[in-house]
């Protein structure tokens, strides 16, 4: 079968490589969407990937080609997406539904397909029948975003959920494959009201279609822009999608007391976090957090939107055998919403 | 009276002044018992402190002495704790119980005795009447640190309590005034195994006959022994009372992955937060707060523990004269516990 | 001035009396609004009213006409909401937000105006300056229900809301003055699918063109049907705003394991609860409570939420002097949404 | 092999049986305890009982024996406990972590070892992988209880933690094995003041060496001394490990406004839950849940409690061969703590 994969370090190509067979409690899915991300550039890039050669890809959506020994409850032919994390299932954390901070990979990340494992960007891919989750009737293309540029931003927000109450209000900094996805996960499920922060007119038109209240254009006014929309408190949760330099800083300029940063956006940059408090640093009781991918329960959680019409990815498509424009397209800002491969 | 003023921005000194008139709402109180606490220090290092005069002292036990107009519910001679952030009382903070980040002081800190009003270092010392907690049977001088040395590290350990599970880890750097009393709360209202770092053998002793299971000493080697402890993971909780360099690079070191930092401490040092996670940043998922004070719910529920004996805070009491004195033996870490002075 | 008064149990009638001072802390209103509940019928049915004379009336809508001795952060001409519970606020409850379960009154209810003090089915009413909350731009009549149309609902969704997330269901039984509202509050601030139910097809189209997704006539077929529409399991969480044998029983025959069943309406019906579980009892894990009022965050929230234009009252308008008829179209049902007395 | 067994409704006794074979995914356990439970009781006196024959006991301790196929981070020879609800671990309820209330199942019981599966009362039992939670060093007899009579109360306390503060009150009726672990799990976990209350004078003995603060005798004054000792409020929560007639009366006259009954007994009485609130019913703000088992979560936790000493099964133990005795002795209120049976 053809798969696009990491064959060196900061290398990869479409190859052929064997249909793959499950083992014991693993299925073998036929591919019918792999939803092209950020991440997969960040790999990409990364001098030593550890796993190589390596099928990229880590959004699947597809369907059941065949079930290895002792899988129960699951059929031939059945739709599903693929969870993230591929936690062991067994400790404190996986037992507690937290399969992305599973303690058997101690401080290190939790590997998933395309992060570890072969991903989703091949006409096969295999996977343990524990990480699957039924579609339903959703798009068996345009679904497969869902299982990353949506859990993601929903899991980011499920972190700072206590606080988006609708006095408060969230701003949600770069409006790209995830940022779309926040704007909609946090007008269909908070009461919050929500800002949308972005260099680009046409993504702020975009994230006001989307449920934004306000739309702010990135750049030296911003901040003040902020404050002045909040009563000068700042915002009780900002989440930044992009992680640069500039969007850091504005989340710590327009963060309230008591606030939550959230950082999802994978740039470089680093926030000096004060001890003792203003002035230099945070508003007292604000803090900083980086949530890694979601719950299998979160994942449930946006196909339940999905399906009810609540939030929708906006997706682009393109052939698997394109994988390498695609992702030249994403790192060129091009793609609007999210780019799904079909194999 | 006698009141240890702020008479110049880093100079205080005790000096007469009129017994002040309690207005409307308020009422005097006639002090018991004034802790001291580094926070004292910190202002007394501030170049320009925004309020001269200003009565020092923000842990205030005493007795109501007189009632200003309008006052129900308290009588002359009524035993009392005073709260230490005087919120709004109307805003949304407020009516959520959360004065200690007010919504009408913006981005800024909310002033309460001592630390924008007139304090507790004095013969009496005015608070409005809503501000007032029972102290109930408590000693009326000991119990005076309850207001800060142990509402901080309960409110601090609030905001981390859904971490604090049986199967998780509390590391509390620095057993000082607020970390024995971190300590004791942790071992009294949370299942989490408590690990005790200090560089002074006989406070890590102390945070053991307090309840910490292990104490490990700051150095080069406090992060491994950490690590081993806790499976390779981290701690799930780690308390930095200290604020320094040193301590939130244990911090970060330790810091398990989902894991919340929580930095009372304040001691200027900086923790720079990576956007694209480790390597370099703190593992997935964790993060870092700076919690302010406490709520007067807390502070009752502290009342609580003390009366009941599950806390209690190691004091030590000199006269109101000697206040200089004792804030230079804080200064160069000689007092065990806390120091209260007596009017 | 006119006030609609309870002069003897199970008798009001408007009256003539002198337009009251505002004491230490209080302020006077000149009331815009007056809503019109169920519970003021429920007042006029108790044999022995422990008030009289009284006047009725507890969601008031007003301007300042008058500060009290004390009165700061307020003034002459303010626009404002009256919060419903006044609790003591120096308890652990008020501390904590929770003024409708104010300690200070033991096991027994929260009074408030209407409730125990004078109400708002006046020209002027009084209350303290902490009871009060901006009403903001908001229109001066129809937001009059907010303080308890739209609080008590938004009170009821908060007590199960850590299980309304979008893979949950949420029924509403009874659409109207409090049952519209609370389908508004779910759709704009919870991820849960809406099901209505009610007796009035009319009644079903106002809650589908709330957001409620689906709309189940009250009768025989009702719980199978909201059973077939959740998979056989029920929904997560029912809300009763009837109170009576048949809606407790559906309420009963459709919640979920571990789901919890939310009493408002004030019909007096029993569920026996039954101690060995199902059968014969709720299912395993299921819970029933009866909240009370909401708490002043909840007012500042659902006045964020008016002010947006995400929840609105449908609101009918009648003079004050007709307030016993208006209570009586109350009484036969004809009301929709929500009438409001204009003084 | 010898195992206990319901071989016709309302029968038991010990058998010889084949040993099973573990299949795709699961371990067959040589049985190192197990532990006699109530519910055991409460299944000998079901008229028609669903599988027949069935081998008896929930609550297993053991050693793995053999892997069946695909098993993989577990040995022959691991010591284990077995978690007691045997969830489809896909459904949304098992995915965030609630197995015990399992989707699969919709309105009915989540099964498990000796409660739909044969159980641990035998010389080896069957469970899946997914279910073994390590036991570490603890006892493996003792340990055994854990599995059902510490993890019961840990969920049933977990389902009110949130009121479970240091201001708040703690009342557990009956203090049996289920009973003596609550009170040890509440001092271990919560600030909550624990009240017990039996029957036995030699039970509260019990409870009072166990943390118990107050210890108050079943009877017409219970109620009253539980108001004194509350300031005529009530209990945040109240726990009824019997749930009979006398108990669950007790629960309604001694909470608190906004508190939680939890029921756990399983004697077959009822309480009635008026929809108008007081007076008659509880008092507003107040609800009563019934739980069931608990998470495997929970399991760790419990295991991490009693690895570090902080509770203790008090355990007695017997053969197998006299697993009839040792029902007759728990059905005669002569078992102090729990009864292990070892094969």
């Amino acid at each position: 079968m053809k798969a696009y994969r990491l064959t060196a370090a900061q290398h990869a190509e479409i190859v052929d490589v064997e249909v793959p067979e499950p083992g014991a409690g693993e299925v073998l899915l036929k591919v019918t969407g792999a939803g092209v991300c950020h991440s997969d550039l960040h790999i990409l890039h990364i001098p030593e990937w550890p796993m190589i050669p390596m099928t990229l890809g880590h959004e699947p959506a597809g369907q059941i080609a065949k079930l290895g020994p002792g899988v129960t409850g699951w059929d031939v032919g059945d739709r599903v997406l693929v969870y993230l994390c591929w936690g062991c299932g067994q400790c404190y954390s996986c037992a507690s539904g937290y399969e992305n901070y599973c303690r058997m990979y101690k401080r290190n990340v939790v590997p998933g397909p395309g992060l570890g494992f072969d991903g989703s960007m091949a006409e096969y891919v295999i996977a343990k029948a524990r990480f699957l989750v039924p579609m339903g009737d959703l798009d068996p293309v345009d679904s497969a975003p869902l299982t990353d540029a949506a859990l993601t931003p929903y899991h980011a927000i499920n972190v700072a959920r206590s606080k988006l109450v609708p006095s408060a209000h969230a701003v949600v900094i770069g409006i790209g494959g995830l940022g779309h996805m926040a704007v909609q996960i946090l007008t269909a499920t908070t009461g919050a009201r929500v800002i949308a922060v972005d260099v680009a007119e046409s993504k702020l038109e975009h994230a006001k279609s989307l449920g934004a209240e306000l739309a702010i254009t990135s750049g030296p006014a911003a901040a003040e822009e902020i404050l002045d929309a909040t009563d000068g408190r700042g915002a009780e949760v900002v989440f930044d999608f992009v992680g640069a330099e500039p969007t850091l800083r504005l989340a710590a300029d327009t963060i309230a007391p008591f606030g939550q940063i959230v950082v999802v956006g994978l740039a470089d940059a680093t926030l000096p976090f004060v001890a003792n408090g203003p002035p230099g640093g945070l508003p007292w009781g604000a803090g900083v957090v980086k949530p890694y991918g979601g719950t299998r329960a979160d994942l449930h959680d946006v196909i339940a939107l999905a399906q009810r019409g609540v939030i929708r990815v906006t997706a682009e498509r393109h052939p698997l055998a394109n994988a390498a424009e695609v992702l030249k397209k994403l790192e060129d800002g091009k793609v609007a919403g999210r780019a799904v491969l079909v194999p």
